[in-house]
């Protein structure tokens, strides 16, 4: 009666457990590896104010065994790996430039290399990477990954004249996938991307020599997310702990002051009177008894203000509005935007759209819920049914919205942008029900429900008028007819008149705004941030 | 324009991303450890074909701050864990017994040590661990673990004289949760784990004082799996480089026959000889192209025999059918069992049951699938609409069985057992859809709804004739009547022993087996094992 004891290794851990990375059949790993390098260019470039250009080539490599083997080429014009960090960027897990306190497309600094270790695994090919952060010199390494020690091994190494002044990185491998099947994810996966990122121009061809092209269509592009502090709100022990370790000099009243957002001298002093801590103790004096009780009122506290959202780049209620429009092409359109919050100290910003009617059909089938989900600018298009958003649209009483949610062509689409999406799996397939999350989405899912309920009840009642205004005037034309015979005379009174001088009026459009550059109809009232937190009531009766 | 480069060690990883093991909210992680520590539990008994004893007390701790904090004791009666090994295996993330090949509950050697973290930074609590072996010494140790370094950190450490002859473990630490939400899928999960398990004794005592007992109704036990070899056909270039590493200077065909399951010496001949290799050259004299040939090649080869299942241990027919029946209270059951597969060389088996009628009610909704997910006999309580298993009832075509999936009365229950259950997510909430195990799947549930057809079809029938009768009975007795009137006698012709002598039979539970120990029918027939490769088509008309 024994057992063997072993020791794992990042890299050999999720090596022998790729499906929790998301590679878990030939087809969703083609799919992985072309989402995590786009991703990872992406962030190399709007992350640092670069309209992005992003070009993939996805090739098929004849002669291998009876798997199926690509060649993949992603180029972008982002920043650029430095020379000292590349063989460690691309050939050891957990090791990036993804764990700030910033919104991130990236941020376990594994998908990436997973895709590259894919192809070593399955293909035993080589990562070959160029790169030039825009100097005078690009650099190309050959390189793999020990898995055992979870180590860079470098087999090639040059350094060549930047004559064409190249800034940013060219990646390229083989590995075994399935296109055919994943050929539908990839394309819904571009097409979505592009919807929210008008500034980006992204490029593919796949194995059949079709070209996708986005082209960018503004030059305009959001600021980039900054990095800040951790917020107090979100501070646990073991942090607590390591911001000591990296300050331990330092007073109680200017660590606080230092190290977190939001907190000022005054905030500090004022947090650490009502909580009856010494303001100058030293905080490598504290001890554990008395860190504890300083983490549960750090998390407490209930005058810190609410966390900065500068390190976030939500999408934006215009953006969202253009990219619903030319992903949906529905006849109505609601956003609401969610003010900032935390969860864990991690700021996060809540967008919700409704799209209704013009190109959305009703549900092919009882139950199912269309539903589009980005979490930081990335389309999420796997296990919907297990994401946040679905669950907070199922848990909702349509009723309440005089919504047949089973019968009406609608769409939801949200998105959760922070400086670390509550990702449920590596893959970053879907989001976690995590509390403060789920209750702002469902905060702004009801908000929108209700100015769509307002918007749909002012098409029914101008409607209502519409067809009462069409028996008028089948009527009126009637009694006019007949009038004129009785009183003996020939011309009839003009009763078009009576409707267009507008004495029969309201005709349906007329109460609504529209939107005349693209002859949909939007909403173009701001949502009021927080009219949502009080009742749930409805307005419009 | 610049980032910053970092590394992260995996339990600073999996700190950071708690949702990601399944540690998303405060009801969530409780379920989580009392799960996590009972599975540990479990393997350390079943696995070693000792009759399970496994008790959880959770209990309230008071005067914490608004979070609410509870003390959790867990105490086994498995094999323990020896002296040397105790740090470690509590102490450091990705330590431990369950990489091997055979099958366990555990996978990661990931949840246990996250429950023990959890409460670690939650509650700043140590761990305490008492173990035996069941020798002389009993062991007390209070330790936690470093995470940024991933190393344990021994506080304590005692040893005493095993005076009452324990052996097991026996773990107790502090965590911040929310049993409240918690509560129903912790009875749940200790409801379900009882159903597959007759052969435990379970005891839960949950925070209000409420006992959850669950004897033991059996000592008959499953065998434990055996550890085995990989299977060929799941062999990668990295695996077979590591196994060369370990035997460098043995001949090709020795190698394969020593280092596979299911590869003897004539068949490693045969094998060697088809693809091409000199089966006396040395492994480690094989260059990169020869063995990314011969990877290709073992995958690829069709004559190797199946995967040896020894290294599973299935629920068996019998068991999961007296599971359905105290589970569900169903009219009918049908299961099915396929026989071993592999996927990437690790061997899994498909057990599928569905019952019908009795306690279970019709969907309540359109859409809804009542389904009953377990895998390496833990049940799956969260995501399901996620799991493989759901996909694949949602993708058949029930017509073809004239069964109306959203009116009848039916729950579905799978089991699948692997030496690596292909979950999607750390927190082993869903299996994600492997293709090979995705088929085995389709097949099981497609050959038992085939079942469950013909069984439905003879109920039909059955209550067809016995319409009919009762429909001759009532004319029977009047026509009986009537001639005996006509007739002028006074005894009418006794008709009920027409019925009672079977000249008008077929009643209706006549053409079904009775099962008489229950009451509720069961289908003995065993379900032949490939039958359902062929053909799809019905043979109950």
């Amino acid at each position: 009666m024994s057992e063997q004891f072993q020791e794992l290794n990042v890299a050999d851990f999720f090596y022998k457990n790729k499906d929790l990375v998301g590679f878990d059949s030939p087809h969703k790993a083609t799919y992985m590896i072309v989402r995590e390098l786009v991703e990872n260019s992406l962030d190399a470039c709007d992350g640092h104010k670069i309209l992005p250009d992003v070009r993939v080539t996805l090739s098929k490599v004849e002669g291998a065994g009876t798997e199926e083997r690509y060649h993949i080429k992603i180029v972008d014009n982002g920043i650029g790996v430095p020379l000292e960090a590349v063989p460690f960027a691309f050939g050891k897990v957990l090791f990036g430039s993804k764990y700030s306190m910033r919104q991130n497309r990236g941020t376990f600094g594994l998908g990436g290399k997973m895709s590259l270790l894919y192809g070593q695994i399955t293909a035993n090919s080589r990562i070959t990477i160029t790169t030039s952060q825009g100097g005078g010199k690009i650099y190309t390494f050959e390189i793999s990954t020990d898995i055992r020690t979870n180590t860079p091994v470098i087999h090639r190494r040059e350094e060549a004249d930047n004559k064409s002044h190249f800034r940013g990185v060219k990646i390229e491998f083989d590995f075994e996938g399935d296109y055919g099947k994943a050929r539908d994810k990839i394309i819904e996966y571009f097409y979505e991307t592009a919807m929210v990122l008008p500034y980006a121009q992204l490029t593919f061809i796949d194995p059949n020599g079709s070209l996708l092209f986005y082209p960018r269509i503004t030059q305009k592009m959001p600021n980039p997310p900054l990095e800040t502090l951790p917020h107090p709100h979100g501070v646990d022990l073991e942090m607590l702990k390591r911001m000591i370790m990296v300050n331990p000099h330092t007073s109680l009243q200017v660590f606080l002051s230092k190290n977190f957002q939001r907190v000022g001298e005054r905030t500090a002093r004022a947090f650490l009177r009502s909580n009856g801590f010494d303001p100058h103790v030293e905080v490598s004096e504290l001890n554990t008894k008395q860190l504890t009780k300083l983490v549960t009122a750090l998390r407490e506290y209930p005058d810190f203000l609410p966390p900065d959202p500068s390190c976030l780049s939500p999408i934006g209620d215009e953006l969202l509005k253009e990219g619903i429009r030319r992903l949906l092409s529905p006849e109505h359109i609601v956003v609401t935007t969610r003010p900032p919050r935390a969860y864990e100290g991690n700021p996060f910003i809540v967008e919700v759209g409704i799209a209704y009617g013009g190109a959305i059909a009703p549900p092919d089938k009882p139950g199912k819920v269309q539903l589009y989900r980005f979490a930081n600018k990335i389309p999420l298009l796997y296990d919907e049914y297990s994401d946040v958003a679905m669950s907070v649209i199922q848990s909702i009483n349509w009723n309440q919205y005089k919504i047949k949610l089973d019968e009406v062509p609608l769409a939801f689409i949200t998105h959760v942008c922070s400086t670390k999406v509550p990702y449920k799996t590596a893959g970053k397939e879907y989001v976690a029900a995590r509390p403060e999350v789920e209750k702002e989405l469902e905060l702004a899912i009801k908000q929108a429900a209700r100015e769509l309920r307002v918007r749909l009840s002012k098409m029914e009642k101008a409607e209502y008028k519409e067809r009462r205004t069409e028996v008028l005037r089948k009527y009126l034309s009637m009694m006019a007819s007949f009038s004129t015979f009785l009183a003996e005379k020939n011309k009839e009174p003009n009763i078009d008149a009576l409707f267009k001088e507008g004495i029969i009026k309201k005709h349906r459009k007329a109460e609504l705004v529209e939107d005349s550059s693209s002859g949909d109809l939007v909403d173009e009232t701001k949502s009021e941030d927080d009219k949502a937190e009080g009742g749930e009531s409805e307005s419009e009766e």
